[in-house]
Order: structure tokens, then C-alpha cells, then sequence
């Protein structure tokens, strides 16, 4: 076991860039243990006045599209450009899986290698609220710790996405070239999310068919309507593999965030996001009150007990235990 | 306007099979109105001792993979065996876009006219946990309907998934011939969760992939570790397009409810989730309170600009807004 450092200490190392102790921090805040938490909340307390000023940018698609691939390429660029990029993911399926994506040692294997790359794999053993709080978190620390880029996978098409672009300023959609429309995202409403579109694997055979998708794209896109950023949602192509393309996507990015910025949408959406996390952590909040108060502990096993066997309805074993908590 | 039917009036036409007020009763369970939902509330507890004996069965896979033809097509079969079947869905980003698989009318054409068969979309415009909730409830008032199987759909990778397993008695993934592990949630965990694999489209030219996809199922599964149901998870190949396959699915299920009735597992199962699910309503009701508490209502706007003016933290306000509830 290691030894425990003090909130100071850690406090200290992230802001000095220590990459160890940055490791080491988003283990506290993962942490379930009682006394990590706290730790944890001393240690966000303290950063805090140096967060908020990386950009965050959200990648999204589906499994097979190659993200990890397009991350890296995008991060190998980004450092070459002398960017400090944080990578982190927000995959609620690596609980039960053999691991995530990032958590894949195969991947990414130049990126993990660069000093300016920070890589750091999704948090398992939580739901996804939780993996995404954590997530929000980790965000914040590699913030403090100097890195200006942050850019945080999510899979597949559901609620994990709906976090992600709640946490970011900018939301990338990776698509793929012939793919049909459908898995594409396009009826699933996630291109509606998305600040920009890109298609991948635009190389060799498939450069004529990435062409046909992203016309696709925009067609689709032409008749949604114009988002609240106020930009024109931007599609591009590019091959991760080949490293083309890498670049118009950082110029892409760039743009957006400097229009943003001058019409307000910027510091707008960044304000609602803090108003959505206080909800966020209220509801949290609400259900630690809840099971750790003493008359339900003592109750809730019995309780579920006579619920499993079909003795008391759901819903009325829920408003006896909420009775416990409220009464004085 | 219809006229509001009472409690009784619903429970009574329910109970004797009327689908026009089954669809009402399903459309008041997802209102969001004060007065919907005690008379929710009230048709559910009329309704409830007759639930619960119907075969529910969860149905998943990426888009593209045929989820509504396949539906179709097991629907269609278990009416011509004289079954009564009902098709509900958690798609929870029906909600942003133009319309659910299921919303979509020219989807199912047959089942619908089918007068054995009950077809209702997922609920739009809620949070994934609202639609799951509806659903499980619309699954109730189904059964007290006597519809004997009910078909749950569920879209992509993620959360929604997990709220059907745990709604569910049997978990079936549906796959496609030819596309790679990942696309096929190898990786993603969710064949995990399966308790069968049914490679669709094994028809003309793709019967020989879809015979090598199903054997890659199979070789994966081997290494997975055996399920809690003591039912090895079965791999089959079938074309909902050409109707073949289907009558197979079917005996995989039965096969399946009869070794997990005789080992227990299948009510071990049923208790579990009826526990998970007092768990929810709990969650559901605290955050009501909150919400609905009077010092809370009358705060929250102005706290809530602080915190996107950024002059209160998350965390502060969440506490603050809390202290407001549990103070005498």
C-alpha cells in the first residue's frame, strides 16, 4: 500500500504538473472509500481557481470507427504543435467488459509515450453517472495540471453521449465512409449533438465513398436546424490512419471557438453546464443522505427481503423507507 | 379533449382486454401531470395482482441490424401460435430525433394490424430513466391486458440496454453477418448480458458469413464465464426478411424459462429486479421532493443564475439548496 498524501501535497504536485500525483488524484476522486472522499473534495477545492481554461472537446461514434485511432492522431499533432493534451473516456460498458478502449494497452501506443499526452482510462465498476462525474473531475484536475486540450471518448449512441457533450465545449461526431444512414447516427439524433461531423478512413479504396457520406452528412445536416452556437456544423473528412486531415479538424475546432467566444454561446454553454452539474450533484447528494441515514440502514435489508419475495409492492416499500428518512 | 376516465373505468377495460383503453392508460402513466399521475398510480395498484405472467423478453442491437423486421417477424409467428403479443420500446434518443424506430409508421405493417398483437412507441420528450420507467409500467398494463409475451426493444450501446435486461426475463442480441468484433459488442460487454445471439440477415449471399459470425459468437462466449441462469447462451442464425429462424428463436426461449424455472433462477431473477426497481422509485421520489419542496422552488431560480454567473460553485449550491430541505 501507499502511502496516503496529504490534500496539500496533491494539490501542490498537480499544479506543478507532476504527472504521478495526477494519476494518483483521479484515483481519490474515483474512489468510493469514505475517507477518499473527502480527501477528494479538499483536493477539487483547492484546484478549482486554476480550472476552466483547457478546451474540452467530446468524440463520439460507433464501435468500429476507429476512434482511438483518430484521437491519437489528433493528439500526436496536437503535442507537435506544443499542445498539453489530457485524453480521458466516459465508457460505462468497461465495467463489464475486459476493458475499455483506452484501457486497451495495444492502443494508442505513441501517445501514451509522449511527455506532453496525459492518457487515462475510464473508470470501471460504476454506473454511468458515476463514471461520468468522475469523469468531469478528472477533467478538472488535468485542467490545473496545465493541460489545454482535453479530449474525452464516449461510446456508442445513447445517454453517455448526452454527458459527454454536457461536459464539453465542442462535440466531434466520427463517421464512417458507406456506412448506411441509420448507423450512422444520422436518425438517431445524435448528429444533432454534434458541432462538427467527421469522416474517417477517407484513404485508398474508401475515398470516393467518404466523399458520398459526408455529402450525406451534409444534406442531413442542411435540413436541421441551425443550431444555438450560432456555427454551421462543419463537415469534414480525413484518414487517422494515413494522418491526412488531422490538422483542418484543429482549424475546425479553432474557428468554432473563436466565433463562440465573440457571439457569448461560448461562456453561455459553460454556464449551463455548471447550472446542469449542481443538479447533478444534487441528486447525488440526495442519495448518500438517504442510504446512509441510520433508520434505513438498519431497515433496507429486511425491507428488501419482504420486496424480493413478493410481499410488498416497489413502490410502497420505497414511500416506507422515504417516511424513515423524513421523519423528525 | 377526451373526457378523464376514472380509476375504476380504466382498471375495468384493461382487465377485460380493450386496446383503446389500454393506449390510454399507457398515455396517462407517461403524462407528467400532477392529476395523471394519482390516477396512474391508482390504475396501476388495480391492475397489479393480475401482472406478472407474461414472458418478457429484451431485444437488442446496433441500428442497422434489423431490430423492427426481426420483431415483425417473431411477432407475426406468435400470433399464428395463437400467443397475444405486446411491442414497447426505451429509445431514448427518440427524443431528439423526428421519431422512434418504432414511431415510425411505415415500420411493422403487418404485426399492427394483427389483432393479437399491441404495438406502442417509446415515450419522447423524458430523461432515459423517465422512458425506462414508462416501459416498465406500459409492461404491466400490458399483462394485466393478457398479452402473454411482451417484446422490448431497446436501441445502440448503453444505459438503455441495462435498463431492459433488468427489466427483462430473457436477453436477446441481435447481430449482423460480416461486420467486425467491436461493431458486433464483442467488446462492449453487452454479449455478456445476452441470454441468446440471433445473427440476422442469414439469407442469399450472406448465409456463409453469417455462419462464420455465429461461430465467432460462439467462440467468444466460450471464453466467457458461465451466466448465473445455468443456461449456456445459445447462438443461432435466422432471416426476419425471408422468415426463416424464427420458430427456432422461439424454442430457445422456452428451452431457456424451463431450465431457469426449475433451477430458481428464473423468480431469483424476477426478485432481484423487483428490489432494483424500489431502488429507482426511491430515487425518483427523493429528487420529486427536492424539487417540489417550497424553500426549494422559491431559491432555486436565483441560485441557479449565481452559478452560472459563476460566482457560486456547483458543489456550494448543491449544499446550500439541501440545507434548505432537511431544515426544520
Amino acid at each position: 500500500m501507499r502511502e496516503r498524501l496529504s490534500s496539500d501535497t496533491y494539490i501542490d504536485g498537480i499544479l506543478a504538473g507532476d504527472r504521478v500525483i495526477l494519476s494518483r488524484a483521479i484515483t481519490v476522486v474515483e474512489s468510493r472509500l469514505a475517507e477518499d472522499k473527502l480527501l477528494a473534495q479538499a483536493i477539487l477545492n483547492g484546484i478549482l481557481p486554476q480550472t476552466g481554461r483547457s478546451l474540452r472537446i467530446g468524440i463520439t461514434g460507433i464501435p468500429g470507427v476507429g476512434k482511438s485511432t483518430f484521437i491519437e492522431a489528433l493528439g500526436i499533432y496536437l503535442t507537435s504543435i506544443n499542445k498539453k493534451v489530457a485524453v480521458l473516456a466516459v465508457d460505462p460498458t468497461s465495467s463489464k467488459s475486459a476493458g475499455s478502449i483506452l484501457g486497451d494497452k495495444t492502443r494508442m501506443e505513441e501517445l501514451v509515450k509522449d511527455p506532453l499526452a496525459f492518457i487515462r482510462p475510464s473508470a470501471t465498476g460504476l454506473s454511468l453517472g458515476g463514471v461520468a462525474r468522475n469523469t468531469r473531475e478528472a477533467m478538472l484536475l488535468c485542467e490545473a495540471a496545465g493541460y489545454e486540450v482535453i479530449l474525452i471518448e464516449t461510446v456508442g449512441v445513447g445517454q453517455s453521449e448526452i454527458f459527454v457533450k454536457g461536459m464539453t465545449d465542442f462535440f466531434l461526431l466520427l463517421a464512417l465512409p458507406g456506412a448506411g444512414d441509420e448507423l450512422q447516427g444520422i436518425k438517431k439524433g445524435i448528429v444533432e449533438m454534434a458541432d462538427a461531423v467527421v469522416v474517417n478512413k477517407a484513404d485508398g479504396l474508401f475515398a470516393d465513398e467518404a466523399a458520398q457520406a459526408a455529402a450525406t452528412f451534409e444534406n442531413a445536416l442542411h435540413l436541421a436546424q441551425a443550431g444555438e452556437s450560432g456555427v454551421a456544423v462543419k463537415v469534414l473528412t480525413c484518414s487517422a490512419l494515413e494522418n491526412r486531415g488531422i490538422p483542418e479538424v484543429w482549424e475546425t475546432v479553432q474557428q468554432y471557438v473563436a466565433t463562440t467566444v465573440k457571439n457569448g454561446f461560448f461562456s453561455k454553454n459553460r454556464a449551463a453546464q455548471q447550472v446542469d452539474w449542481m443538479h447533478e450533484i444534487v441528486r447525488q447528494k440526495l442519495e448518500d443522505l438517504f442510504y446512509q441515514n441510520k433508520e434505513v440502514k438498519k431497515q433496507l435489508h429486511g425491507i428488501e427481503e419482504e420486496v424480493g419475495a413478493g410481499k410488498m409492492l416497489p413502490a410502497e416499500a420505497a414511500q416506507l423507507l422515504l417516511n424513515l428518512l423524513f421523519k423528525i
